[in-house]
């Protein structure tokens, strides 16, 4: 059985686990106040280009979500959202837990554009209903599709004009921004959104995510929402010597170039066997459509989520690759999908 | 410069970083739902002795408290403290954050007792106030005392007939149970308590509690709080595969017992240079009454909290002992405190 | 200017605010234990011919509304509503500021049916999800239409089936119970839903809501709710003795039997022009389509809500009667409408 | 019976139920955008000397500090308020419900200062703890007591420099600015503290309080919350009308006065047979110390709280006055006493 399921089926890439032992024994401040999270987070800033960022790190996405979500907003404000948005749909009201609507908005491909906005904006008018104030974006997005430069240039010019916040949720940062299809770097990130997360634990961290927060208003005493909401690790040590090694070189995006690599090898080699995908997604999750009677099959060797009903005979499932799927397994797949798809 | 600050100054148990590596690249189901996970969970029910409790685990106390608090109180409903408990003192408001107040009753010793307890619940007597409806007691406590075993069947037996929830938090429970002076077993807890968690950060994991709730009526649906709070790892596995490493064998109370016994040789040496302590503390928190003259001293070599000023000239200190803690520190310590206690 | 904008443009029913002269001076307990709320809800008890309903005097609907509902579900529980539903639309999101998700299903008639319901209880299959738990209607809905007995008959067993708690909106009960096509009594509602309520406001009451709930376990503790949300009145007195007055005879029915009365009066005239309707409201509100050139006239000498755009010519227009509109003005809105449709 | 348990036992001052009556079929906007609602607002920002003030009229005391205070502060913030303090011990934990801690002074008189409130500032150093940002009092306090000009000023003063937030509960603001003791006026608040409320149901109305947000940071999109917590009444008619009344002239004032009149004639007589109070009230709250027998006979024919137990054999009862309160009513509960009091 070989899993496709997740990019966190792993534990963390072996050079992490390495610090991890190496720095084992170094007595540190609790809290994320320890020297490798500061270094962490100053070489973050460095990589960004934002030397008045301020950066956090946290345990997980929707931990990272709740907790810079709630702190941003005021208790009458609300979230908009594609429908397919984490936050929306698999984060188990995390930030209605914290008072505030998400505002759905229906999207072909997962993404957000001033046009869709607008239409939730027009349609909030007065007291009675919600003030929508912040913009949730998530790149590469549920369903494997990714934000052009310009479209984010566009989202971000209509944001500010509306007082609007942009915050993206960068748990597939990296496959992002490694995908063949993308124009962006991360250092033009801080010129175009109020906030994001670069997501470790889809990433080949054993956990942590590393929220940047680029608009002052948004900054002060962030430290208190993250040990309100729970998120304040006594060995911070743990996500600061992670997020270190992952930024030290290229090992954060090698990682995710590998995870890409990995889809794309299954994507071109199901192409070429004339399969269809739900989704144009050039990120580390894609989205064929399969006979079902080849799913059935499949099922037995690989594990993966069955994402939707196509027609009467077909369904789409979901693969996910990540920085540790061996190019064997890939091919594996691909050649007992054959066998199965007569 | 040696720290006394903490007992998470360190990160983990060499064993567990040894499992953590050798199980990384298996590929395992995400959220908790791991093998690891569920064989600690297994195990952890076996050591209490409980088939049929709920075993949960978490990545913090914070995280811990304020999902299990918030998942067990209804709106109205209000949660018992010491005035000196870590919920009132030292979470930034988390209990509140979900809706809670927190009573803080005053005590000498960090304790609760149904003498107390009562007079909560006498004050507390119509729909303009609160309804009291859990009781949070920490063991050890904040200020290093334990529970006697006596004392925790007198809360369970006043809490059972009050129908009042009795949640123990455990951020340091090895410590309390491996404590000289302590007569509990970790097997007696679920016959005494409705909750209670393991704490592991404190006692050599990288992070990690075990939540184990005994109360049927308190298990339903738990893991979409856990969830909702964003303290649902992806990774799971991270917690699995330390707790059961800590609880394979007699690792997680050796641990504890060694952080006692630096905490012991500590208190003796001290108590035998005419030292008197602000706490009856056996556990691995103490609190020395020191002259301001050499804690000036000691803090340029050793880290630790002053805790608080006692007359013009002495204040307590509070030292904090771990698994990690080596003998020769705390002997220089002692040492060092000679030199400057002239 | 006469303003068919509400049924809340004018104030109470005379014969209300005669017994609150006439009370004026007696000496009540206060927070709803004086004597006319409690005979107020002994009476409502006897119209519903259930004793052991507990009712609750409030004082609006979006009050009621947030109070029960949080009450009403644990932390990770939803709620589920027609996208039209006022929860959903018009109340600031209110029930989110509480923590809990409402599921919007889009319906065409504003009402729910099992098979929508079915239809959000399948999408939602584990703990990375809300859980569904109450399912909120209004009767009549938001766009006019009402529940005839076997729709909630239906609704009910359903509920019942899948241990969802069935909760009524009846801010314009009144109007429902006394239309033309209603074949439910008030008496019915017990035995249907969990909880509902009976709207004063809008049928002749200064202000006042009458919370039932029948449910045995959603009424422990239900005055704490009311309290700690802000709704217990120190006058309670004001609201027990609207509700007496209202309920003492069939002043309540008959307020609402002339404010549909109204409303069949405008639909018949104006479908005896042509005018079609958006839909097929048997209540007191009443969305005709009109030119818009026609609705511009009109908007100089009466209010009323444009409600939405239908094509390039028309739009649909919301006309509210209430138990104090004059026959008169009905008449004379016609006529106008009949000089400006030309 | 007579009552002298509370300020709400009877219902409004006839003069306004005279206006409601007057006014009753006028057509007018929902939810406080009616003509009395706006007129009274305007009239009120000229009885404060504050044009600029935003002032919003809300249904109850705990409705009011719950809507504001939450509005006020950001997630980790929290209030200072006297144990005593209305919003710490009589409203269900309503501030904790809305996510903010109240952090409780011990006081003697009911009255914040400066000094106390620099203790709590001192104790919480850092974002393991609440950040405490409002400071919250009450004027006239739950025990009776006032602010005189000279302490306010102090408070102002020294909450600017911390750039802490003073909010005044104004429930019984009425008895505190007619008390003979009292040299504020109205008009002086606004310099003072950054919002408070002008309580009317404590003084005449049926319902009603009147908030005033004097700092321009705190007024935008204040009519949000007020929607968002079910504060916003649909026939806000009922509000304007009453404080439009009250304030038209010097009734607001009158009714006051009438109420700290009988208590100080409670208090004369009282004082003259020997009777100690437990607190120096010059309003309309006292709280003489009676032998227990003579408070058992008096209770057979007066209703009022039995506050607490001073000595074996005596105890505080609290006495309130009101605008309704009558002058025989006083002179009998004294004759009584005298004749109990053996």
């Amino acid at each position: 059985m070989y899993n496709f399921r997740t990019d966190y089926t792993e534990g963390a890439h072996p050079r992490i686990l390495q610090v991890l032992i190496e720095t084992n024994l170094e007595q540190e401040e609790g809290y994320g106040e320890d020297r490798f999270s500061m270094q962490a987070i100053d070489l973050i800033k460095e990589k960004i280009g934002q030397p008045d960022a301020a950066v956090h790190l946290l345990t997980g996405g929707t931990q990272t979500n709740l907790t810079a979500i709630s702190a941003f907003l005021r208790p009458h404000e609300a979230a908009i959202a594609a429908s397919t948005g984490h936050i929306f749909t698999h984060e188990t009201g995390a930030i209605e837990a914290t008072g505030h609507k998400v505002l759905a908005v229906n999207t072909g491909d997962g993404k957000l554009n001033p046009s869709l906005i607008k239409q939730v904006l027009d349609e909030h008018t007065d007291e009675h209903m919600v003030k929508p104030k912040l913009v949730y974006i998530s790149n590469s997005t549920e369903i494997g599709t990714i934000y052009k430069k310009s479209e984010l240039q566009d989202l971000s010019n209509f944001c500010r004009g509306q007082n609007l916040i942009l915050y993206m949720d960068g748990a597939r940062l990296g496959s992002a921004l490694c995908s063949k299809e993308n124009d962006l770097e991360l250092s033009d990130l801080p010129g175009l959104v109020d906030a994001f997360y670069i997501g470790g634990t889809k990433n080949g961290a054993l956990l942590g995510e590393a929220l940047v927060i680029c608009r002052d208003s948004l900054k002060e005493d962030f430290r208190f929402h993250i040990k309100q909401k729970g998120g304040l690790l006594a060995k911070g040590r743990v996500l600061g010597i992670q997020f270190l090694e992952l930024f030290r070189d290229h090992l954060f995006f090698d990682l995710a170039a590998h995870a890409n690599k990995m889809a794309e090898l299954l994507k071109t080699e199901l192409s070429q066997l004339g399969i269809q995908f739900l989704t144009e997604s050039p990120s580390n999750q894609i989205f064929p459509i399969l006979p079902n009677a080849a799913i059935s099959e499949l099922q037995k060797n690989y594990g993966f989520h069955v994402w939707e009903k196509v027609d009467q005979d077909h369904s789409a499932i979901r693969l996910v690759t990540s920085w540790a799927t061996k190019e064997q397994a890939v091919k594996g797949f691909v050649e007992d999908f054959k066998k199965f798809n007569v």
